[in-house]
């Protein structure tokens, strides 16, 4: 396997080690890759009253998580990862430390509960209080001034949406960035963002080793879609989901009250239907889903026009709910879409919600002259900006924890996330090389059919060639059911 | 293995094979271990357009699902759980199954989410449209009439909280059930309930093999205080937790506006803290949280009094949260309680949320002179009264949906559990045999009490003693960090 | 005054008596106004035990509720309509009674709540157990089946948005719905809708007078945007002001998280700026509410343009509120849009949320250059599909129960109201004749203005022209308060 | 009428003056009427643009507000109030301005929202900057630290609940009080709370007038329990009826799930049953409500054990709602309760809602026989920790801007109040004489027992008592609907 990080294009070391019956550890960098003469002290916690007695709450040397679980009773061990905790000694002295946060790309539910967090965890549990906060994301490393950050400043913010320190896309500039925090003394960087974000914050690290700094550089993977891989679920899912009930039960009451009244909503994810489908799965009012990785059509036999015809003629209404990211390829084809991007390098989506809901009434008016009532609702802006739930509060604890141990134990080059229940340090490689995606073999999308009794859309044939696809990972992952995981919330 | 049955003192086949590498199977009874000409038939999800195009939708037989993550490249596989989910042949026609469900014990979010699903998987997925409500729990099978369930009845049940079906606790005459099962034609039983109601239908089971019936028992657990072993979490506890919220912010408010402001909040939580320690995780404005599996005292160095009376002078104000199950010990000493039992067997407890509040006032105003103002919120009806929240909605569909699966594929005297976010088919003896508590010697455990920064109460060697009871349990167990689970909400 | 009916075209008698200090009474028609041997009947509340014992529950024969408060010792005491309540005589037996009810027009929360109270009042209070729901708004009249209505139906709707009827636009044909109820033996008619509807009701009213019938026609004044005059408040308002709070914040948290934020929300009112106002109010968070009462231009001194600039150069970010009616003369100027209308004969309005925030984003990018993140957010349909909130649950049963004792006393041709927290009768013609709009001379628009700081957008000249305008009104209204009213919800 | 201020015990002169037609002004005191050479300023508003333009933004010199509404021809004009709002000249220039702000007593949503509307108006309208917090309630002025109160300080305090301030009942010591404002150079005191507040405000006035101080002192009167007379409704009522529903809803759902299944909330109500009675109104789930106007019993024929036994025979379950000053005779005549008071001179009460429970336990378990599950429910401090919601954000920011407005004209020894819709100054005698009580014989009770069908629990004899009673006041202000006041929200 010394291969794939020239394979992947990577010019830091993927640290890579084996074990028996198939297992891999998937390694994250250490500031003593690079640092040879670093200093170590006894974790601060040691000396805690509430981690001090059980030699457990000490993360062992070798503990790791696996990314997949085992079903067969001859299925190989597979990748593991680092299991994230407090080590039982650091790299870094209290005094020594000064770290800095900063939040890139849109707005997710629990932002705030995780800048919140880090302070928390640096001064509660490392002694640390120098910490600033980077004003409106990368951009902010060189134009902007800092927000010094204690933990009375933050107390409140996670009962609050949006992120305090502010948020932008792109203006992304290694070198500058990288001066920055050479100028102000930084040596602890947390980056919390999506993918575009990570793939930054994986350069940020690389040149920081390329010089040679003691400067740990940790992730926190944000994105409300769900569409990092390799994590259980992004934090802010869960509350984008129970916020998108809101929405979908407005449209179901519109469609009620209303002769022949069809409710669309429009949900986030363009790329992956994870919102819309475990909104879909939790509300049961949904009548169909429609997401990226599902193709669909409009017209003829087995089309969405011939699906809301019969739901109408059956019920007198009907509820459709759509990711902001389905049906691109239909909608570029009629309305000649230019392939746009924004500032973070995400394509500019056309609005599908728009698209489809007066498609779908041209066709009711013109060609069947039924009276048709159709609502549509878009409640993106409306579940972004909302504080995070109790699950996801937990959750961002946990994971603002996680950065922060590994980073005072020399951890660096990494994201904090949860694989299986149990939080670990990935790689940035593994969060950015891939989305995650809605699975339409998987059984979770077989749920979402049969309760939606929406047709597939797809021929046998088409199945068979996605889950052909899909195949050239091994057949284990296959029957492994990975889209549980968001379920599990 | 073949001497644990025995052991366990039950009298039906415990099912157990193994395989390589320390692989154990734990299997559930099926309808052919004891009626041996049993017809099958092609299950009618193979023409549903969901599930017919991908065979993988459809469980493999050899599934199974690892108990224990494991953590180490030479950890042992241990025991697994044979898969939940839809098989390729069933062991009923659609036309032959008459179902029945009952409810039983205390009120949980998610109930009606339960009945709904069952109902309309079993109609939607395999055709059935013989389903009977069990009215008022056990009591209602002998004394009672029955509700005719139909998809349309149930449509709109899940945003309601409660239960349609009624409950009650106790009521459990195994001969009197059974036959009343056997006298209204039932062959599919699903019981909704806690660990007594679990008894009571492994009893009902073993009963029905006796008379060697085709009737299938399938067990839904129900615990809001997430006190049942094995599975990740039960249904309702996420809502619980995102309910309790409420309770303690109110606490915060009327302590942060009081002078020496002392807000109590006793939540959920008869033998395991789970709904305490969560809550307080994801709330952030706790000082003290107090479950029944850490013991504290009030008087004294280290003591409970000592805390209030440092957090007051250094903040003006505190929160505590407290399980009613918390302080039991203490309780009893002071106020001779005797062992009463309720209906369902649970021992009766003094409120320890108004005992301890009593305590504080006199501590303080006898002892110290100071004015405190103490606000006692017992928000327990408030929270089981609710619907469930879009997480348990998912959830509570997917119980269901195994279960249906479970007994129309012929498995009988099992529990539909979730277990490292795979559904799985639990022998109701593993359900029924321990309860689940927060270990204190896990990390989650660790991240409370660093939260909060309160007291541990607990002397090194008392925190030995019980990290030695643990380690009963094989070392891998130990590291394994069991407490996340729930915290993946 | 006897010339008055003739100048407002209504071809039945305006009934007004006068008394002295300027004493008016505009009363509302009654059965007995053209049928001679109406007979009479005790009111079966004087057997209730609530209403049994004191003579005062009923309405005294002379009670009146003044339109205006005297504000000034000299003040004419001015227009009064006749009080609302049980009278100790009523017109119909409990079993001659055979009721039905409609809903028209869009949304408000409180339909169902009203429907539910009529059942119940009929069947508690009245012994009444023949009502009908129509189906789907007027035209349900004759082209659709009627739905059941019992007090077990009805029990647990109010706690669900919509309307369980049905609703439509339009359909409005004044024979054939007359020629239902008189087939259908119909003789109690509740309709409830907006100034539309109520126009409609007029028109029922009318014929079934012409045609001698014994039928009352009782209407309930429905609109979320509070345009309908005289009443203090439509029911639904103080729900979808507080509903309004959330996409509000919504909008402030997007503009806070963004460099140069500005979150623009549109509100309901066509014609009228009601609820953007109070939920102005409401919020605290906005910089701008536009509404079509008070004309507004973009670009020059004293603009929008100019604002926009100012506030985000000030605070780096703001709030834009927008009635959907507002700015229409400036859209229509710049967008030549026809005069079309819908099928209730409201004039079909052009986003004007879309545009605006589109003229603003190419102000900013073209002319300035600035980066602007604007974010644009519509949350009409949630608004107008949720349930009622306590004080509009109130509000409605009140309405309804009103509506009730005045059909059953033989009172028709009538709206039941609220003025000055007193309910009323109030005849159609008034209620029909003009809408309800802010007065932008008066002290709540002052208010708005004051609170948000925003600029008036109005000379000195133009401001003296619209007083000028209202002045045509007696003085005292002018310096009547009228805007307090709904503010007192 | 010069003799009522002698019959009314005070020493300061009460200020009426009379009209025609049985008008009567009762005046509020105002700075001149004490100081003779007091300097007046032109009001800053009228170079604010929102003022400027329309001269009748500005409160005329004579413009009052009727206490009661007239409902027949000839009833007298009756008691009037004035009229709050700015004025065109002010007593004090901006730069001389130096308020402060206390809140007392318990929590009520809202209040947060009128510290920072205060605050607020004082800068915005006035121009004035120096605003003091004083901490903790009356104790505070010569106890505490004071907090520096400004714009950005208060900027988000109205979506928390409680009072950024503190509170704390009694601690009132007029002297110590009003040395402490002539030593801070006070000269505004915003007085925040309830009848027992308002008392201290109205010695505090007294004494500063003895002294012949430059210092106004303007009430803003506080209770959740709606017990505050002459005005409409007190701020956080409106919303405590909301937030019950939560309750009520909750102890619908236990009972509706268990078998005889009895709920029972109680809420707040010393001695009155305002929040019980529209929280009633507005759930439509409550079976029976028992407030402190009317008397209950609970044994033998008409009594609440017989209507208990009819309900869940008939029904299976049933909810009563009871106010925590309901049946307290019967509890002291039953339980020997001594009449203590608390620090604010309330009555301390007996929990009449564990007492009502445990009651109707015994009555039931020993006398019946029958099983009974009952639930128990107090959601006090859950209700009144919550922020206000929208309606009384708009109500709290008039009443805050009218007290600033009348301090800043000079007025002094008022209380800001809503009077049917209008803002008044209300002499602070008018608020301390009596407290309000929900009318037993006013429509509003009968709509009460006319929607639960519970019993009257009186004999015709008692309520003609009643009546009479009550029919020393006015006979136009018996038939006075003027419960129909908080239901306007």
């Amino acid at each position: 396997m010394g291969s794939s990080p020239a394979a992947r294009g990577r010019n830091y070391q993927i640290k890579v080690s084996e074990g028996p019956g198939g297992y891999i550890l998937e390694d994250v960098p250490h500031l003593s890759d690079y640092i040879h003469d670093l200093n170590t002290y006894p974790n601060p916690l040691r000396s805690n009253p509430a981690y001090s007695v059980v030699k457990q709450y000490f993360v062992d040397m070798d503990d790791t998580v696996p990314e997949k679980i085992i079903v067969h009773k001859d299925t190989p061990r597979g990748v593991h990862f680092r299991r994230a905790g407090p080590r039982q000694k650091v790299c870094f002295s209290s005094e020594e430390v000064s770290a800095c946060i900063v939040t890139c790309g849109g707005l997710c539910p629990g932002l705030n509960t995780v800048i919140r967090e880090i302070v928390h965890s640096l001064d509660y549990m490392y002694g640390v209080s120098k910490v600033l906060g980077i004003d409106g994301g990368y951009r902010g490393f060189y134009a902007k001034n800092t927000i010094t950050l204690t933990p009375k400043v933050v107390n409140h913010i996670h009962k609050r949406g949006g992120t305090i320190l502010g948020s932008s896309r792109g203006g992304h500039d290694t070198m500058k960035i990288v001066d920055s925090i050479q100028d102000r003394g930084i040596n602890q960087v947390y980056i919390i963002g999506g993918d575009g974000t990570q793939k930054g914050a994986a350069s940020i690290y690389e040149e920081i080793r390329r010089r040679g700094l003691k400067v740990v550089v940790a992730g926190i993977p944000k994105t409300i879609d769900n569409d990092i891989p390799v994590i259980d679920r992004s934090f802010g899912f869960d509350t984008a989901v129970e916020e998108a009930q809101r929405a979908i039960n407005a449209a179901h009451v519109e469609a009620e009250s209303a002769d022949n009244g069809l409710g669309v909503v429009k949900l986030m994810g363009r790329y992956c239907g994870f919102i819309a489908m475990y909104a879909t799965l939790a509300s049961r009012d949904v009548d169909c889903c429609l997401i990226p990785e599902s193709p669909f059509y409009l017209e003829g036999k087995g089309g969405l026009f011939e699906y809301v015809e019969k739901r109408l003629k059956e019920n007198g209404h009907m509820v459709i709910v759509i990711a902001e990211g389905a049906g691109q390829e239909l909608l570029k084809k009629e309305t000649a879409l230019g392939d746009e991007i924004d500032a973070s390098g995400n394509k500019l989506l056309k609005d599908v919600g728009l698209w489809l809901s007066q498609r779908i009434k041209d066709h009711f008016s013109r060609k069947l002259k039924w009276p048709l009532t159709l609502k549509y609702i878009d409640p993106t802006y409306m579940i972004r900006a909302i504080p995070s739930n109790a699950a996801d509060n937990v959750y961002c604890t946990l994971l603002a924890q996680s950065a922060v141990h590994g980073a005072m134990a020399g951890y660096t080059g990494f994201t904090s996330g949860l694989v299986h229940g149990r939080h670990t340090y990935i790689p940035f490689n593994r969060i950015i090389e891939k989305q995650n995606n809605v699975v339409i073999t998987d059984r979770m999308f077989a749920r979402l059919l049969s309760s939606t009794n929406q047709p597939s859309f797809l021929s046998a044939k088409q199945i068979a060639e996605i889950a052909n696809d899909e195949c050239e990972a091994p057949p284990s992952q296959l029957l492994d059911d990975s889209q549980d995981k968001p379920s599990d919330n």
